[in-house]
């Protein structure tokens, strides 16, 4: 059995587009991008469709879609909701396609788009988008979006729960010296990742902004089987 | 008491200049330019003058200068020997100013430049190299060299020993996720260092040019008090 390739990466300022324009790219951005997509297609959304700079985001609200938009935190005055999972409710997203702008996120979903698949993971889909991964026939690219294109803490360890997972099914190799740190990482954390989280400087920014309220939320297992995948620059439900 | 800032930056790729003026950098870059730098004035070596380019250090070459140059762990034809600690023994170096130009190294530390000091850091000075720093009134970066900008495990976990050991000391106080990733790591490593090392790709890189027979020494501790530190473009002994 020729095995699949498994590589981290930690940060934007880190990634080589070149080695993994056959892979998947897996998207991570627990605190709070990546967690909130994935909570609208749990809840419902019909698409999610990412712009990069904020000009984009209101024209589209003045052609009457949902608008999801904040910068380091806070929400943009004409945005709907910011990047908090609890505002992607049922009673808001259900059938919608909205469109979501983040300090973030948006940036690296189209930093991967040289890939042949981009994915969003999280805690909330870990296992449900790992059994996924190890279904497909394709290298696996874990992508931490860290902050400002630094390292982070709960990327990490999200990214390193996957790649146990992916590393377990033994149908994967790695060489890679970022996974194996990050499924380091994971085992310290596994026991109490509330706990372990604390000293992540996101937790810290979060917490200064009374925006900490989701961290519970965003560091739950198994909450949903939706995987949000990139289909023609629009983030959808993967078995649709 | 006002506590310095202690970070770390796992790659030349993440490190933000603008940050770090009024810090001491400590380059760390095990396996094996950091450690090849400290042996080399463990052994008494007066200077080492670092060389980014071939066409410079074969220009030193000309002028009679001992000199250290390889790529991709191979030694170049007119250089006098490459980047293996056991190069710099004694009866070569003793008193001399040896000109050093490697694949990896020498780069950072010209990128570190801009910084207030620049010290080179290795498991060989890890416990010197930290009492120094503890003594120091400077906020500190702990820049690991990584392999052509990735993250790697030998300089996290060398980075991790020292941050631990600054850590402890109470005097400085860090928001890094990257510096408490790297103490985690180090906590992982620190009962089997040599076993905890083997799935560090460039230990496998190192062994399949037959250049692994340095890594034991590179994680010895504690083997010397020299801190190599540059001063106006050349690495020297820091009491001098």
């Amino acid at each position: 059995m020729v095995r699949k390739k498994l590589e981290t990466c930690f940060s934007p300022a880190l990634y080589e587009a070149d080695g993994h324009r056959n892979s998947i790219i897996v998207v991570i951005d627990v605190l709070r991008a990546s967690s909130a997509i994935v909570t609208a297609f749990a809840n419902g959304a019909a698409a999610i469709i990412p712009v990069a700079d904020i000009a984009e985001a209101k024209d589209y609200k003045s052609r009457g879609y949902l608008v999801a938009a904040e910068r380091d935190g806070y929400v943009l005055d004409f945005a709907d909701f910011g990047n908090s999972p609890f505002n992607f409710t049922r009673d808001k997203v259900e059938g919608k396609r909205i469109v979501y702008s983040t300090t973030n996120g948006t940036g690296i979903i189209n930093l991967s788009a040289s890939a042949c698949m981009t994915v969003i993971g999280s805690f909330l889909n870990e296992r449900a988008l790992s059994l996924w991964l190890i279904k497909q026939k394709k290298d696996i690219l874990l992508f931490c979006a860290g902050w400002k294109n630094r390292f982070n803490i709960e990327d990490t360890v999200c990214a390193g729960a996957i790649a146990e997972a992916l590393m377990a099914s033994d149908s994967f190799v790695t060489i890679c010296d970022s996974t194996h740190a990050a499924i380091d990482l994971w085992s310290l954390a596994r026991s109490d990742l509330r706990g372990y989280i604390e000293k992540a400087a996101q937790r810290t920014r979060l917490r200064d902004k009374n925006l900490d309220d989701c961290i519970d939320f965003c560091l739950t297992s198994d909450y949903t089987d939706k995987i949000p995948v990139m289909k023609n620059g629009i983030l959808v439900d993967n078995i649709l």
